[in-house]
C-alpha cells in the first residue's frame, strides 16, 4: 500500500505504556505502507478533566475559549507520540490541526471541516517522516482554533484519508471491530467482517455504539475504506466500504437497540389538514428531533398521532405538545418512557423479500408486542416494551442466524 | 495610563481560586488603564508534570516535540483566564504565542524572540477587549512552536510591553517585590522601592532569585518600566527602570550571595605567555562559564591561577584542568567546593568612593577571611568560606544601613 491513515482514540494513548504500544503499531505499519499519517485523540479522560476545570470557573464558558482549552489535549498526545516514535529510531513529526491545514467553520465546539490544505503533511511524507496529526481540531478563517465536537478525531482521520487519497483508514479502538449486536447483552455476538457505509449509518442511527454518522458520510462521499480494529490485538477488524456483491448475500448484518427513546401520543385530534404540520413544526423549531411517526384513525373525523423522540427531549416536548393539544381541541396527551427501539439492518434486505414478516414472527413467538414499526430500504425498526428489549435482541440475533460464524 | 502589560506566573494561576483572583486584579486594572494585555504562564506544576511524562517515554525527547508538548500549559491558562474574565461580564480574548505574533528563532526549548507582529492584539485592544497572551512560546519561520526557556513568560511580557509601548509592565509573583537581601536568611530584609536595570542585572548575576537577565536586558533596551509585585496583596511592589537621580543617593541597594560556586586553582604554573589563554580557552570550548579569575605570583617564574565556576561544572572542569596542568608542567590542581560569593550592589557606588574598603572592614570585623575579590562599577563581590555566608550577609546588610526603611 502507498498510504495508510491510522487513528488512535483516547483510550489507546491514555498512558505511557499504551502510547508506546501505539508507537510500535505505527512502526510495524510503516513496513506495510510507504506513507503513514496518524491521527490522535486527547489522552484518556483529559477532555473531561478540562471541561470540569472550565465548569469550576463558569457554567457558561465562552465557546471560543473552550476550543482553545480543549485543543491542548490532542496537542499533548501528538507531541508524546512523536517523541515515542523518534525514540525508537524512526523519523516522525507532529502537527496540530491548524498546522496540518484542517480548515473548519466558525461553529466553535461543533465545527465542520470546510477544506484541507495538507501542504505540510505532504512535505513531511516526502521526507519519509511519519506524520502525527491532532484530531478533533481545525482553524477557522479568523485563525482561531475550532473543535469538531464528539467523534471529531474520527472525522479528522476520515477527512484526511479522503484528501490524501489514502488506501485505508484504520480506526484503532478498544474493541476488535463492529459486532452483530452488543456483546454485553448477547453472548453470541460476532465481529462483522464487512459492512457497507449505508449499513453502519443505519446502525449509528439506531442506537449502536459505532462511528458517528458524519464521519461515515465523509467516508462515503470520498470512498474512504475504513477498518475498525483493536489497538491491543492483531486480529482483523471490520472493513467498512462501498457496497459490494458479497455484502448482499447477508440478509441481516446486525441487530441494534436503543433504550434512550420515549413515545408521545396526541389522542383524538380533529382530522383537519395542517394539524400534523403544526405539531411537528413546533417541535422542530425548538430543535427536537422526532424519530418514528404513526397516525391512526381512532374514530371518524379524529386521529391519534404517536411519535418517538429522545428521552432527554421528552419534558420540553411535552410542554409544547400539551399546549398545542389544547389549542387544537384534542382529547389528551399520553407518554411512555418505558419503550425500546429494536432494529435489524442489512443491505441484503433490498433483494430478499419477507424479512419484515420474519422479524414480526420471531418477536411474536417470544410473546413480544410491537407498538410501532418503521422501515427503510435496509432497516426495520420496532418499538417494544423496554422490559422485552434484551429478549428481543437475542431472539432476532439467533433467528437471523447471526450467532454463528 | 494608556496600556499596562500584566504578567502572572504559574503560582498565580495554579487553581480555580487563584485564577479568579487574577481575573479580579485584571478587571480592577482596567479602570486604571484604557488597555490591558495579560501574559500568563502554565498553571502551577504543569510544566514539570509534562516534562516528567516525556521522560517516561524517552530520556532524550526530540526538542521540537518538547516545545509542542510544553506549549499546552500556557494555552490552558489563557483559555481559563479568558473564560474567568468573560464570566465576570468583561470582554476578553486569548491568543497563543504564535497567534499573538511572537516570532522566535529555531533554537527549540531556548528560543530568542526575533520580532513581534502584534496585529491581532492591536485589533482586539481597539475592540476594547482584555487581551490574554500565552507566555513562554513563539513561532519560528517554519510555523513550528518554539519555547523561550526558563523565565520565558517574563520575557514575553517585557517584549510585548516594549513592542506595544506600554506605560508599565507588572510582573505578578508570590512575593511583594525585590528585597535588599534574601528574607529567609536575614530578618531585617526590606522591600526595595526603586532599582535600576543595571542593579537588578547585577543581582541576577550574583545569586539573587529575581527576574532573569535576558528579560531585564530587553526591558533596558526598550525602556520598559517594570513593577514586580504580589498577586495576593495590594502593596506597591518594586519599580525597575532606567537610572534616575534619586537611585544614586542609595550607595548599596542590596546584598546577594551565591552558594552554588566552587573554586579551582592551578598551582605553580610556569609563567610563559599564552598559558591563561590555553586554560580558559579549553574550558570555554566545553561550555563552562568561569566567574572570577585571580592570577598571583607564588615564586619567580611561576604563577598560581585560581578561578570560580558553578559547582555543577566542577567535575567536568577538573578533568580538563588536570590534563592541562600536566601538559603545562604545573605542580598541581586544588579545588574547594565550600565557598560562597557575597556581593553588594548599588549604582550609588559610582559616585561614592570607599565602599569597597568599608565592605572589607565589615567582613574583617566579623573575623571573615576574604579569599578572592572582584568588582564592577556598581558591584563588589568577595569569595569567602561557605560557613561564614549568612553571617557575612547579615553584617553587610546592617553595616550598609539596609535594615531600616
Amino acid at each position: 500500500m502507498n498510504l495508510i491513515v491510522m487513528k488512535f482514540g483516547g483510550s489507546s494513548v491514555a498512558n505511557t505504556e499504551k502510547l508506546k504500544n501505539a508507537a510500535n503499531r505505527i512502526i510495524a505499519n510503516k513496513k506495510k505502507a510507504k506513507k503513514i499519517v496518524v491521527v490522535v485523540s486527547a489522552p484518556g479522560d483529559m477532555t473531561d478533566d478540562l471541561i470540569q476545570r472550565s465548569e469550576e470557573i463558569t457554567d457558561k464558558p465562552a465557546e471560543r475559549e473552550m476550543d482553545m482549552l480543549l485543543a491542548t489535549g490532542e496537542q499533548i498526545s501528538i507531541a508524546l507520540l512523536a517523541m515515542a516514535i523518534k525514540a525508537k529510531g524512526h523519523s516522525a513529526i507532529s502537527y496540530t490541526g491548524p498546522q496540518a491545514g484542517i480548515y473548519a467553520d466558525d461553529s466553535h465546539t461543533r465545527a465542520r471541516i470546510t477544506s484541507i490544505k495538507p501542504e505540510k503533511i505532504l512535505k513531511s511524507l516526502k521526507e519519509n517522516k511519519i506524520v502525527i496529526v491532532a484530531g478533533f481540531q481545525g482553524i477557522n478563517t479568523n485563525e482561531d482554533i475550532t473543535t469538531l465536537g464528539r467523534g471529531g478525531s474520527d472525522l479528522t482521520a476520515v477527512a484526511l484519508a479522503g484528501a490524501l487519497k489514502a488506501d485505508l483508514c484504520e480506526i484503532y479502538t478498544d474493541v476488535t471491530g463492529v459486532y452483530t449486536t452488543d456483546p454485553r447483552i448477547c453472548d453470541s455476538a460476532q465481529k462483522i467482517d464487512y459492512l457497507s457505509y449505508d449499513e453502519i449509518l443505519e446502525m449509528a442511527g439506531s442506537g449502536a455504539q459505532v462511528m458517528q454518522a458524519r464521519s461515515i458520510e465523509v467516508a462515503k462521499k470520498f470512498d474512504v475504506i475504513i477498518e475498525v480494529k483493536s489497538s491491543f490485538t492483531n486480529e482483523h477488524g471490520t472493513i467498512i466500504s462501498r457496497e459490494v456483491k458479497k455484502m448482499e448475500e447477508v440478509v441481516v448484518s446486525s441487530v441494534t437497540f436503543d433504550k434512550h427513546q420515549a413515545k408521545l401520543s396526541i389522542l383524538d385530534l380533529p382530522d383537519v389538514p395542517g394539524v400534523a404540520a403544526r405539531v411537528f413544526g413546533a417541535l422542530a423549531k425548538k430543535g427536537i428531533n422526532v424519530d418514528m411517526i404513526i397516525q391512526s384513525s381512532a374514530r371518524d373525523g379524529f386521529n391519534d398521532i404517536s411519535f418517538t423522540l429522545a428521552k432527554a427531549d421528552l419534558k420540553k416536548a411535552l410542554a409544547i405538545v400539551r399546549k398545542l393539544a389544547k389549542e387544537l381541541k384534542a382529547q389528551g396527551v399520553s407518554c411512555d418512557e418505558r419503550i425500546s427501539k429494536v432494529s435489524i439492518i442489512g443491505i441484503g434486505m433490498k433483494s430478499h423479500p419477507g424479512v419484515a414478516s420474519e422479524m414480526f414472527r420471531i418477536l411474536s413467538k417470544e410473546g413480544i408486542n410491537i407498538q410501532m414499526i418503521s422501515t427503510s430500504e435496509i432497516k426495520i425498526s420496532c418499538i417494544i416494551n423496554e422490559k422485552d428489549a434484551i429478549k428481543a435482541v437475542n431472539a432476532l440475533h439467533s433467528g437471523f442466524g447471526l450467532g454463528k460464524k
